[in-house]
């Protein structure tokens, strides 16, 4: 059994019951790249959360989820505005700009969340040839730094964005879990709120890979299966990412894996904060940023994998995942602990 | 369960085995994106196979493969020089010229296997500027006809790259059903006959996903690592393509696949040939060209899901799988003589 | 003073009363980029010869007039049929890849001009995601061979083009030498005949440089701006390029210097074929396509500079220019015809 | 003749003694694309100022030269520090994102100047494939905000780069302005300090069109003839451009026009100081930027063409060119006067 420890939701593996679906699918032939019942049946039940008049576009991870959004709704000489934290552009080695050819203009920001204001100063330049065209404002919820926006800050954005004829990319990585922590369904935040294309996550909640493009605007999509096979995110046995998401959406398995990994996150928070250390973000999901010595951390480090966040001001990140159990709270909690008396 | 075919080897599901595996490496945490001992077990593997100076690259799909090779190999300003019928030409929506930013050249060929005959007359304007400069040679094995090269074959080509200081790379989509037509080792044909790249194929051996790029010279992979993050091919939970691959190797189940399927393949061939069928191309793989009447083929195809491939020569094309039975072969024997004989 | 020869009608200088113009346009400020007076007046230039519905946007070069042109009307995932032979193909080191990310198809022709029949084959796959999706089909006029399309043919490869929705691009770099060759207006062989956009160049034709893309539909030039800037090819002091075209329109400057150039390769076709050497393609405007054996060429590439074209068969090209005169034709065929019989 | 004003120093024309260079270069046919005397005479010019130990590649304009120099020295994959304010971060509409596919990082700054200080966070994630790789710093001399970098400024980014295995560009688009302002050879604060590719502009300083690219390292040159031609910045009829540079060294005419151009600014800047404006940026070459009442700029831009810089702040910018007079500035500090008083 390999430990379990707190680097990232997508140390863990697979859901049971994902497995279950894949192994399920798993019987003769059927047609590829999508053209599947299994595909089909995937899609209606993004068509249960988000309507009817929606398309989604399967692709194998986040990257090409993000890419393929991009891709989708720019031409080459636009601009995307994302916080300085997104992870178009700290993450994804430049992906983005080399499948676009945009440019990414990222904006700083105190917890990750880009607001009207720090958008405004840049969006200027409209219809001026020597400067990128504002196009697109990509947000993530959650955030880089475990933050959500609320319902009324996304709207604040889509408002701005769409006042100046441009459009709204949310990179949902970790959809599940700010649906879980905003106690809402997806659809209010996403297309409700204003959002144009949404990168709908599955792999850091208990999926084995893929994620879904979803296009709120049909018209937004007319190219994308052509952009998708260009990207070489077209995936052949199609069913078995379909497969996945079925199981993903029955009986809510999105909400009770993300429920339990906030809530692990929470408790995580909750014990660390009394051994004094300091949390740096709110915990609104199942990231924690906190403050530890570089000797503890590096100690701690033997024992449990996980990443330094900033260095230079000693911040390390936690992720809690679908399969943290309250034990491996308890004994992080207690290692930690253990290392702060030393 | 779903009803077998012969449309394509990507049609079929996951071999047993490859799914056992899957589920075994279901266990814990471990690091992401290849940091792990499952991804360094299957590296092993390949070794086993093409020694130990090789650097393997795991992506998602075989169009990321070839995309990943021609980035590591390439730059902008230079030509692919390959068949009129190479995958990384026709399918797959001119996904190497956006990654790449290259030419690709394509050369007419009867068997889908370029000979130096037909390269040499695109090996010029080398140092002119105004030409995109040839350096890279791709071929197929199998081929998109389902034929295959020869080892003094591809040693020939081989050599002509190098003497031209350009470079090999061979689409091992099809690779275990090469190498057991073939009855060869993979370095045989791949390495030791000069090849400079190999996208190494599972996916349609009966593996659920995951392909690998070996490079037969490190120096030309110094930079594949990022281009692969770039270009979107590298994935999180990166142990459940490695689990694969070392299921794929063990006990030699991929030439158990291949063999499988080649024969099936054959069997298909002798039947239908004498049933006077005419074969266009050597049924030397897992795949057979043929003529067929299209009033026939239509019916057929109501029953069985296969495509057409040169329609305006009434020319259809069957791919036999891993998981073909010869009860299968029976049965769309049966089905043609039948619509034949109406 | 420069010696003449035949290799390229950009080997030729200025015309004097582009340098006038030039020379007369240099006085105090304007705006830059083509917000001035010599840019509007320039533009008002080409409405005249082809009507008011167009939009012009002037560039540095060909090869930015191509790129400018594909990048305004594809997508990365199109694909552009053109002859083999097409200087987009054969002579711009793969920039219209580069810059568009499309897949260029190049059809082997036997003049350097496609047809209809020549072009169906390739018009498969729309609306298949594996497939780059034609979109352009682009011809020269006058070709890379000399030759020059008629009315007629122009307009069946348009409207083959406009039956599949997609649009015909004309590479004009000499297209002065065709309206002559044809005694045509210039709107007859192109706007009027189906052309979508069009390549003007004027170097090759007595210009120092500059070239203009006109768009025949102004809904296809919406983004071009952009794309001239993101290019590389918007020019700062435009009204230098703007004055040239004036002048270049004034008293049919134009007109004036492609007859002469045509005329003298008239000249030259009809004198070196009484030596007996034999012209390989239609002598339609200044190019000629002649077989020379190779020590006679080598001898007579000592005295002046031209260039082979197919050495395999001993194929020269042989270029005239504006600034050509009949002495030069004697001369050039005096020694040509000492050579021949050494 | 067209008025002069303070917008930019491309919106003056040409030198006469540039004009006359072009005039006299325009004699019989040379050949195409640099392979001609005056091209290599024009670089012999250039090894006079940098040595002989130098690539110089001619470019058509200011965006060509950055773009060629950013293709020639990164890989996609790379990540390009530049301040906020670069020429290639605001104002060449994602020219260098779109050629190139590097991610470019702005990084803010408050005179237009990077610093060790400013650059040393963002040289993180070297080896680590999720984050483009810093490798290449580009600076501005003069700067976009008419500031000036001493040697030891620039000697110290070129030296941080160099620590890093990274790249120093310089876009000297107005290097004629820094080179006058430090009383210093251009070889002293380029090559000696560090640089290693160079953008060497000469259209705002009196030429007509033409830049030079100029590496100082040999090695990073060796594919960028293959960049320039693709990036379609080869210019056909090159003796125009090599035929500017020789006069523009000749006899120091640079340094003329640029002494010229500074020495209006200042004087500028000294009356319109006087008259009670803010200036907010050193005036170290031949820009201004200064605070003006929106209500007055307004109404003097009536009289003159210039730009606001940044209206939030009421910041304009004025710039004086070669052939800006004494009178210009009398007249100019006349109207503003008057302005201020009503």
């Amino acid at each position: 059994m390999n430990k379990r420890g707190f680097a990232s939701d997508n140390n863990s593996g697979v859901h049971p019951k994902i497995l279950e679906a894949i192994v399920n699918a798993n019987s003769g032939h059927v047609a590829g790249y999508g053209d599947d019942v299994y595909t089909q049946q995937a899609v209606n039940e993004f068509k249960k959360h988000f309507g009817n008049e929606i398309q989604v576009f399967f692709v194998f991870n986040g990257t090409g989820a993000n890419v393929l959004s991009i891709n989708s709704l720019t031409n080459s000489f636009n601009a995307v505005i994302c916080p300085a934290t997104a992870h178009i552009f700290v993450d994804e080695c430049g992906a983005p700009e080399k499948a676009s050819g945009c440019k990414l203009i990222p904006v700083i920001t105190q917890n990750g969340k880009l607001t009207p204001e720090l958008i405004k100063p840049h969006l200027q330049g409209f219809g001026f040839e020597h400067h990128s065209q504002p196009k697109l404002i990509s947000i993530s919820q959650v955030t880089e730094l475990g933050t959500v926006y609320t319902v009324d800050e996304i709207k604040a954005i889509c408002d701005l964005a769409h006042q100046h004829n441009m459009l709204v990319h949310m990179d949902g990585a970790r959809i599940a879990n700010a649906a879980v922590s905003l106690d809402l369904p997806f659809k209010n935040f996403t297309k409700d709120a204003g959002v144009d294309v949404l990168s709908f996550g599955g792999t850091k909640n208990g999926m084995m890979f893929g994620e879904a493009v979803i296009f709120f605007n049909n018209d937004l999509a007319k190219n994308t299966k052509y952009f998708r096979k260009q990207s070489t995110q077209l995936y052949s046995k199609m069913r078995f990412i379909a497969a996945q998401f079925i199981a993903y959406f029955e009986n809510d398995l999105w909400k009770t894996n993300a429920t339990h990994s906030n809530k692990m996150a929470s408790l995580l928070a909750s014990k660390v904060e009394k051994l004094g250390i300091k949390i740096t973000q709110d915990v609104s999901a199942n990231g924690i940023f906190a403050i530890v010595d570089d000797d503890v951390r590096d100690k701690l480090q033997q024992d449990y994998f996980f990443y330094p966040w900033d260095e230079l001001n000693h911040e390390v990140r936690w992720m809690t995942s679908f399969d943290t159990t309250p034990d491996d709270i308890e004994n992080f909690h207690n290692a930690l602990e253990q290392l702060l008396n030393e």
